[in-house]
């Protein structure tokens, strides 16, 4: 949905400003978080994740597929559920 | 699946320091990217969207519900599809 509604643009962009924007947007729900506004972390939650599903598009990963592959129902370091990793 | 995973550690560790690893995921992604690492790419991109989703279960937010409220297949800016905003 992402690739047909801004694959154009995207692609015009290019991979290394499609990341900046992706810090941008990280720096914006930081700040919506210290504020504590709730409809501003959800705006900007849902911002970062349109900008990662962008920067997929232009890297040619399909962002899900590649979070089920690696999280795919336990946790990819001890194989667990919920994760018993002892590290922080 | 992912609150399922790894809640019980993402409340003890917190909001502020799962934003850091966000940004330190982002800053793998980013290395991943310059040296042209494309199975790293995959891993880090499903990294950043692993601790976006941490982080939304911190805030109460249903990351995947929040993008598809805002881009529910219209650009949210210019309501058109392919997006045809003029800004870069």
């Amino acid at each position: 949905m992402m690739r047909e509604l801004y694959f154009h643009r995207d692609e015009r962009r290019g991979v290394e400003k499609t990341f900046m924007w992706i810090t941008e947007e990280l720096g914006e729900l930081g700040r919506a978080i210290r504020k504590q506004d709730e409809q501003g972390m959800k705006e900007e939650i849902a911002d970062v994740l349109a900008w990662l599903c962008s920067l997929g598009n232009l890297l040619n990963i399909d962002v899900e597929e590649a979070a089920l592959l690696k999280y795919s129902g336990v946790c990819p370091r001890c194989k667990k559920i919920p994760c018993e990793c002892v590290f922080q």
